[in-house]
């Protein structure tokens, strides 16, 4: 069984969006064992709506359609597959009740519009939203499934976990793929691939499906077995060779973040952490705070980035400040190990560097970054070199802080050394 | 004239890969007024390439496929095209001379499969890459334009710049679209929708296309004309009649992001500005951050995440947090006051809520925001309720701190009320 993906919207086609859905579409369904044959984008037209699943329908025996649900005017799609599959619309009270209430908890006044975004096709499943106002369809047509959703990211989201996913299950018979995930970072894909090379042979050898799954700063190793979970044992045993292979990078075996990862092991710990940042600006502590539960462990930060709020607030020595500059080895350490007594915290995370795309030096080419991690027992910094892109630079930062930190506290030796 | 893109790749297909070159594509496209006819994602299949080509070329005038040239073997888009025109492959010395020259320059071995990089489709015209090693293929077939590009962003990009649109230019005789957008934060697409019923007839009734694009905090609101730029005062015109009719919400007419429109205003003013955040860890300091440039005017910030935090770092007056709780009138005002000292800025946000998705309680449910801006003027303060997301309620808080900041800045009235 295959699965296409419809996504509608004139945004889409002039670019104004960039298609997230799409890929995390792809990715969930992959990782289910669906694999996706097309994904096309159309535009906010009746007629375009109807060749796509008209065509499409032939190939897969699942669709899914995101976009056009709103309570606006040029949302279409509904009343679109309410024609296409002959029925007629009628308020289901069970979402108007659910509506009424979104709007009552925000204390907003409920509009028309709104009202009518309980009116759905009579011959269809309602699938509900719990993020939004605009519910999913479900309808069959020839042994064909085809869904309805909004296009808002994270209501498609919460529909596609909530009840889509579980529906598939019952309605299909899917061939039970079983996938475990190695997550390391600070390691690049083809130095893994080289360094695995016999490794990779011996996955393959048996079978399985070996991906790299490369993001800024980190590469996934997927092995994929289309057996289901009774070779979940093996494929762990195989990880794990890898694993103890590689303590600096490979950080654990299941899908994991990194600031999760890290999160965990203060908790266990019972350690708190706080953050001195200056290129990041707040992109580490806005991390670890993005993992709920956080509070626990997080104490704070100061975002320090300027020279005087380095020194105002972190109390650096001035006269270093302007001797060695900012990103530098004796500035990192002030940072750290003053800031760590001024948030009193167990572990302090510092960070300096040029983030680009202006400020390089011939010295301190864009991408230098110094990392510091203090500790009461010790400091350990680390001079990176990244790359040219401002933001790739920040996120590689917190990355590499991250694991850092776990290092640590793994006890994990690193050399202070330019990477 | 109408345009279809195909991105070729199995990435994109299992969600490895978000498709921006789609969107960048599009938005280039349109922008020289070719309209986007739909945006297709397919497989690296021989059979797929070809179906969808003939498929699309009965539509479209040109179509833009991505991916499938480089030198490894999971790539066939270039045999597929060569078979599917009826020709054969030739080495064309000039591209092999720059591909030579490009390792040369890297200091790289040449390998055999570099080599084939030079070996192109006698039948069609040359688009050189200046940017890597795989050309571009321009063919025609029954009026339809049909060219094939490295998937690779920077390369095809290049290409597009380079090669294409120049090309295009001499080859059709372009109607040109025109558009224009105004951004809002803080109001829902259905208020807007329902207040400005009339204005929307009246738009769409003189021919122009009107959408509402919403993402979480923002909707932006976009007219499009065919006519191309002529049409430009007129749109001015009626988009104004929005702007000033919703001073609180509409912050410029034209694409620009709320954090990049506050710091122009900085700038101009020669203001500068920072953040003592609590649920919000550093996501708003981080935002600014993002703006290059934004050094000139954003000093710093504090992350007062725990109790002891805002009484540490922030001197907030701690029988008052005991007394009032960290979600409360009074602490976010000694937030925002007493951290703009200690911050020694013109313009100081605090932010402090229930994230989620734990904490909430009866009288603060979750999502539960108090925003404060404070100048050396005033200090406006907000209550608002977003809702159950802990990622949505952190950027829909960073979103408005900065309106309320664009508001302050420009003398635009906030009443303190719950929202």
């Amino acid at each position: 069984m295959k699965a296409a993906i419809i996504s509608i919207g004139d945004e889409l086609l002039i670019g104004q969006t960039v298609n997230t859905n799409a890929a995390w579409l792809g990715k969930e369904l992959s990782s289910r064992g669906i694999p996706v044959y097309a994904s096309w984008a159309i535009a906010d037209d009746p007629e375009e709506i109807i060749t796509a699943i008209d065509q499409l329908r032939t190939k897969v025996g699942l669709i899914l359609m995101t976009g056009g649900l709103g309570p606006t005017k040029d949302d279409l799609t509904k009343h679109t597959l309410t024609k296409y599959f002959n029925t007629e619309l009628e308020i289901v009270p069970e979402v108007l009740v659910r509506i009424e209430e979104f709007f009552a908890k925000r204390g907003r006044e409920m509009l028309d519009v709104n009202v009518q975004q309980a009116a759905l096709p009579k011959d269809c499943t309602v699938l509900h939203n719990y993020h939004g106002t605009a519910c999913g369809m479900w309808f069959e047509k020839d042994g064909c499934v085809i869904i309805s959703m909004p296009g808002v990211p994270y209501e498609m989201k919460g529909i596609m976990m909530d009840e889509v996913f579980p529906k598939l299950k019952d309605h299909f018979e899917l061939s039970e793929i079983y996938h475990q995930t190695l997550m390391t970072q600070g390691i690049g894909e083809s130095f893994l691939a080289e360094q695995f090379k016999d490794w990779e042979t011996k996955v393959r050898d048996r079978g399985f499906g070996l991906a790299y799954l490369p993001s800024p700063g980190l590469v996934r190793l997927r092995i994929t077995s289309n057996q289901g979970k009774k070779d979940a044992t093996e494929i762990q045993n195989l990880l794990t060779e890898v694993f103890e292979e590689l303590p600096r990078n490979a950080y654990c075996i299941g899908e994991k973040s990194i600031f999760e990862f890290v999160g965990d092991l203060l908790k266990k710990n019972k350690m708190t952490i706080g953050t001195i940042e200056s290129c990041t600006g707040g992109h580490i502590a806005e991390q670890i705070v993005s993992i709920p539960g956080s509070s626990v462990y997080f104490e704070g930060g100061i975002i320090a980035y300027s020279y005087d709020q380095k020194v105002k607030l972190v109390g650096v020595n001035q006269e270093d400040l302007l001797k060695h500059g900012a990103v530098s080895e004796e500035i990192i350490r002030q940072m750290a190990t003053n800031g760590r007594l001024k948030l009193g915290v167990d572990v302090c995370i510092a960070t300096s560097g040029i983030a680009g795309p202006d400020g390089g030096t011939e010295d301190k080419p864009v991408g230098s970054v110094w990392i510091a991690v203090a500790t009461k027992d010790e400091v350990v910094l680390k001079l990176f070199r990244f790359g040219d892109n401002r933001e790739r630079n920040i996120h590689m930062t917190a990355l590499s802080a991250m694991n850092l930190v776990r290092c640590q506290l793994q006890g994990i030796s690193f050399e202070k050394k330019i990477d």
